[in-house]
């Protein structure tokens, strides 16, 4: 695990991915899951989020899935942190040896988007977000998530100068890491090219991740365009879970995360080193359809054998 | 009908998207269908295929489809022909003024394919294209298909010098349209920016059209890629029928066409023309999935009202 691959791709089953799903999946089953996640290759992981348990029951299990998965050197695992709490409850958990070595925090770059996902203002957000970062100081890599970074579902376009502003402000705080979110899925190739062209130039310290939804079928056209932006992260997910699906804020509907079997499967094909083992995470793939009880979104499980070439 | 629109789409539910759908479907739900195409904005619509009946039961009916269909000025009308015989239906339908204003042939630039899939050599096929097209002469535009551009599930990668061999021998013969199949749904957005760029500099007075098949979730990028290339032409289908579904010669599997409703979607997100009436075309992905009585693969169908911007 020396080698860095060309690309990275983040899987966000174990907490972006299973979000939304309606039964809570046992600790157990979750650790399980992130063990053959891990066994794939991956240098991220999301792991699970600190949000209250009251508001999001999927996760109450945070410090009992950190402490059942086995760390290993090169990979980082990502806690999402709605609140101060949800922090603090992050170095607790690091203070017992089995906390995450990175942390999200989330703002929407329309005023909408934030009233309606967050039920707050932006001004209101960033200081919460501002609370965190300075709260989490240098106990972890640090990530900002720009939802809706192209268009929002209740104010419309967003332009990319706000975009670009709520980037400088995470790099104002300590936050390096910055992750576009196609929150509704309806960036194009041009649009991502542009977006990322933009960001890149003004901040190039800054690690840009793309978060791209699939609403549209359009994720791995958008990945694609991204990474010929010069963008080398990826948020995904096993079969396309999560992102906001069916009834969720937007109206019903799927609107999953872009396909982790079928990213990585394209950029190998590309001669993109991603790290992973393209059999493992089809395996782990059909462990996630097992354990959600359906079948998922990845087109790479579904095409046969005589098509793998 | 007058305005050409930057880019075609040919929308070939009708015989690619149905030649594999187990139930026959009756000629005059098929008729509802492609009259229901035709007010969508498409300028070219596969109609049938004029394959033997004792091999493709689901075209027994190409004549009386043909007859249902209300001509239209700027609507070309485009059936595939297998053999010499099926030229000439397609040549009987024409002179009874309901004939397709266009026909295909087919070759696949693998010999392993070629043999799997029309049990014959190249050189065979090739004899029958000659005399398919010399038959068809002047009565029809022609179009010739060229299997496996990219990859051979038996044979392995194709050499993209193949791929224009074949296209200069269509060429030769008078066929002036000169469709690209990514026939198990393997290339990616570099390969068909290279192949796309060395048939156009070698031959830019023919038309080529991307023929892509959406087996691993590529079939957008590539469409955008092929779009970037300087292609104007796409074959889609609604809902991803079609392709080389479950069972068919290359063993189990999904490996649809590209999905109408998600390439027209995104590419007049992109500002590029497509001549098609989205909302439409939506009415229609839902009456296809109504006709064969499954959900299909249109993600723009799923998304839900609230990700409409």
């Amino acid at each position: 695990m020396t080698d860095v691959p060309a690309v990275i791709l983040c899987e966000c089953f174990a907490r972006d991915g299973l979000q939304h799903e309606p039964g809570v999946v046992p600790a157990a089953a979750k650790a399980a899951m992130l063990e053959r996640i891990a066994g794939c290759g991956f240098r991220r992981i999301e792991i699970t989020s600190f949000a209250h348990p009251k508001y999001i029951p999927q996760f109450a299990d945070a410090e009992a899935v950190l402490a059942a998965v086995r760390p290993r050197p090169g990979v980082l695992f990502k806690a999402t942190c709605p609140n101060p709490a949800a922090v603090k409850r992050a170095q607790e958990a690091r203070a017992r040896g089995r906390g995450p070595e990175e942390i999200s925090f989330l703002v929407s770059a329309s005023e909408g988007h934030t009233r309606k996902n967050l039920r707050r203002s932006r001004a209101e957000q960033w200081e919460n977000v501002e609370e965190m970062a300075r709260l989490a100081g240098a106990d972890f890599t640090q990530v900002g998530t720009v939802s809706v970074a192209f268009d929002c579902p209740f104010d419309g376009p967003v332009p990319a100068e706000r975009v670009l502003e709520d980037a400088r402000r995470f790099q104002s705080l300590g936050v390096t890491r910055i992750a576009l979110g196609d929150t509704i899925g309806s960036a194009t190739p041009p649009r991502v090219r542009a977006l990322v062209g933009l960001l890149r130039d003004a901040l190039p310290e800054a690690t840009f991740i793309a978060h791209f939804h699939d609403s549209r079928g359009t994720g791995l056209a958008n990945c694609v365009a991204a990474l010929e932006a010069g963008l080398r992260h990826f948020d995904t997910a096993l079969g396309g879970t999560g992102g906001h699906p069916a009834g969720i804020a937007y109206g019903e509907g799927f609107t999953g995360n872009v396909c982790t079997e079928d990213l990585a499967t394209l950029l190998e094909a590309m001669g993109v080193d991603t790290g992973l083992d393209l059999d493992r995470l089809r395996a782990a793939g059909l462990a996630a359809e097992a354990l959600l009880g359906r079948p998922l979104h990845a087109r790479t499980l579904r095409m046969g054998e005589a098509a793998h070439v």
